[in-house]
């Protein structure tokens, strides 16, 4: 087999076969293939595309190229919950409480976060003594006692997959959807648990702009997950504004508690409660969505997620006197007012701008090697569908730094439409648009 | 400028502005861009192709990479011939002499064969004592006082299409127009002739295999060069069949010496006149077409042209002797005829396989270090269109070795398709198609 032949194959719209497809993923991850035939390659499969058949052999060639988690110790069905990644986005936090409450195992290996949205690890940090630098051991342990339980990533999953993003990162081949479905699918096929969910944003703070495009996704990651063995679903939600009011580390994990104390702002309680209904039908433990729905949300009326929480927190080291009193996390020194310049409706909002104003501030990662300040961020006042005055505040922003505040105020009010009255696109504005299982696609009205 | 937002651009079918792609030109010449980007952006052209104004800015852009040559020394106007490649293709062997015989300067700079087409200084030095290794001095006198002077390729010219043609070598990007164009123009423009004339092959012994594709690149390469500021004019002949009857080194001289002679195979004459045709109206010493013809044949039938090339061979240290006695040269000592295994017509030769046969015989190079056996080949018996009966001679095979003469006899024969009737396709082949000039296309009946 030569690569060039397989360049050629794809870039001739031909079907490639599971043996060539290893071939290319294993000789690439080897370092046999060169950089500059991959790159041709992943430009052809831009153009040409990949059927269910090759993207699935992709996802699982690259799945084979690593590690795979090993999670038998843990007792009951394990449902591993992913996002697509959103601006304000702690549906995590919030969801873990909740599903562990109910008696189901949440074994969370996660990582930090990148560019313009958060790490759930980062997050946590927020409360003093938390640590998800913890032996394996304690995880399980965890995790079979209190049903809960976040580590750092340390195994070596899908090494395929992040040579070739880094090699999509540099040669515009990322927006591309059988590389994303297979470069997400790769990773979570990798770590094990029984069940996933996913939650595929869509909107302006999201990689998929639009709905159709978040559904192609949505359908080819349940198709793959389920034809590699594991019972897999998504949500298709809203990321056309921030998730929630919070965004930033600190205040995050406060509204998160304020969540919990069934204080959620509405499209934030619609996205976690979505999810928690796909992941209790996921376990076996419900099987009509509505009344999954009911049994999550029973998690928050009655406390019992609230707790979990605390336990949670408790067990990995940090301290749940913040849990029960969030006024005591520290925020940034600086607090100010981003005020709306005119009167209006505020009919767009560009959650990736917003996204990037908390990283101005300091509460994201430019690089890797990027120290954040927990403390900073923005808490939004007006949402899409609210009306404003001239002079009434947009949001708060937290800061530590006079400069990066008015760098990242700036960047704030050119991310605000504010019109005289909503636009047809806003009337079709929702929190949670369309869940899909391997049945099939169902629209939420 | 960042080469990623440059891929992206083609990626998305956006068209590239001068300053864009001189900037991809000179990065990648100069190393700053690196292969795993080029590549890319290579298979995004293929994909998304590229308008005139940019196959022009690309053909310039690679032109300006290294040295022009400056032919002033030169008196008269220059005319530069270039096929795009074919098998037993020995019009620069017949033409320079033809078009040196008419008063007209053909100063060629030329290179070696590589693959299955050979090259004209190769075929040359079967000629004992010729040598094309001579000073610029000796090759510009020679020019102004014969009029017919040709050397090995010595200058730079061109190395971003260089490099660019070995990354494509290797990414399967070969196979595309505008990439075609500006790698042959490129080259040609900086050689430095007052006026260009293509040969574009087509059929299954050249790159371009229908009639649609070999116009689409004529025409673009034709308007490249009139926009560069020379006039240029191209003429699209057949190689659905090896050009001639010999293929081989010494072979191909002793049929151009024959065609001089006034002994050419028709497909081979035409070629040769419509070729040189061409050449007299861009020197301006013609204007009609058809009386560029009957000048061109002219020197054949007054022997002005054979008497021309024996002056030049003579003239560049070879034996002239050969030319009016070409059953001086060395021929392979195995001389065996590969038989028709049945009855019927030629209906089709795959004229590469031809190529690869004389190859395989040691009449070409397989890589730039190979070296090549100058007295073997193939002189063709049957072509397209021509009766054969079973156990008649298709060819006869001139070689060194049986083992290879054995390996090319199998492959030979494969290359021939001999049918009970002529096939539609063939009522429809002819050697010469059409020719084009910057007026437009004249299809030839």
């Amino acid at each position: 087999m030569r690569m060039y032949d397989l360049i050629n194959k794809k870039k001739n719209n031909l079907k490639l076969t599971k043996e060539e497809i290893d071939f290319i993923v294993q000789g690439y991850t080897g370092g046999e293939i060169p950089d500059y035939q991959m790159s041709a390659f992943l430009m052809a499969v831009c153009f040409n595309g990949m059927d269910m058949e090759e993207t699935t052999n992709l996802t699982i060639s690259m799945r084979d190229s690593g590690d795979t988690l090993d999670l038998s110790r843990i007792q009951g069905t394990t449902v591993d919950k992913h996002s697509t990644g959103g601006v304000g986005d702690k549906t995590s936090l919030i969801l873990g409480p909740m599903i562990a409450a109910l008696g189901i195992p949440v074994a969370k290996m996660s990582g930090r976060g990148l560019g313009h949205t958060g790490g759930t690890i980062d997050k946590l940090e927020s409360i003093p003594g938390f640590s998800t630098s913890i032996s394996g051991d304690l995880f399980f342990e965890n995790v079979n006692k209190i049903k809960l339980s976040i580590m750092g990533q340390t195994a070596d999953l899908a090494p395929a997959d992040k040579k070739i993003y880094a090699l999509r990162d540099v040669t515009a081949t990322v927006d591309c959807l059988p590389l994303i479905a297979s470069s997400i699918m790769s990773k979570k096929l990798a770590s094990g648990a029984d069940a996933i969910v996913l939650d595929v944003k869509m909107g302006s703070g999201a990689f998929m702009k639009d709905y159709d495009s978040a559904l192609a996704l949505a359908d080819t990651m349940v198709k793959i997950g389920n034809m590699a063995g594991k019972n897999t679903s998504a949500v298709i939600t809203d990321m056309n504004q921030p998730l929630g009011r919070n965004v930033g580390n600190a205040l995050e994990v406060i509204e998160s508690i304020e969540a919990l104390n069934g204080n959620a702002p509405d499209d934030l309680l619609q996205d976690c409660v979505w999810l928690a209904a796909l992941m209790l039908i996921s376990a076996g433990v419900a099987s009509d969505i509505e009344k999954a729905k009911e049994m999550a949300l029973a998690t928050i009326k009655d406390g019992s997620a609230l707790k979990k929480f605390a336990e949670f927190v408790e067990a990995q080291g940090g301290d749940s006197s913040y849990v029960f009193n969030p006024s005591k996390f520290k925020l940034g020194e600086i607090c100010e007012p981003v005020y709306a310049p005119c009167d209006g409706i505020v009919t767009k909002i560009d959650a990736q701008e917003i996204g990037i104003c908390s990283l101005i501030l300091g509460g994201g990662r430019e690089t890797k090697e990027s120290i954040i300040d927990l403390s900073v961020g923005i808490k939004i006042e007006k949402k899409l569908h609210d009306t404003v005055k001239k002079g009434e505040p947009l949001c708060l922003m937290y800061a530590n730094s006079k400069e990066k505040l008015e760098q990242a105020k700036e960047r704030f009010i050119n991310a605000y439409t504010i019109s005289e009255s909503e636009t047809e696109e806003l009337k079709k504005h929702k929190a949670v648009y369309a869940y899909i299982t391997r049945d099939g696609v169902n629209v939420i009205n």
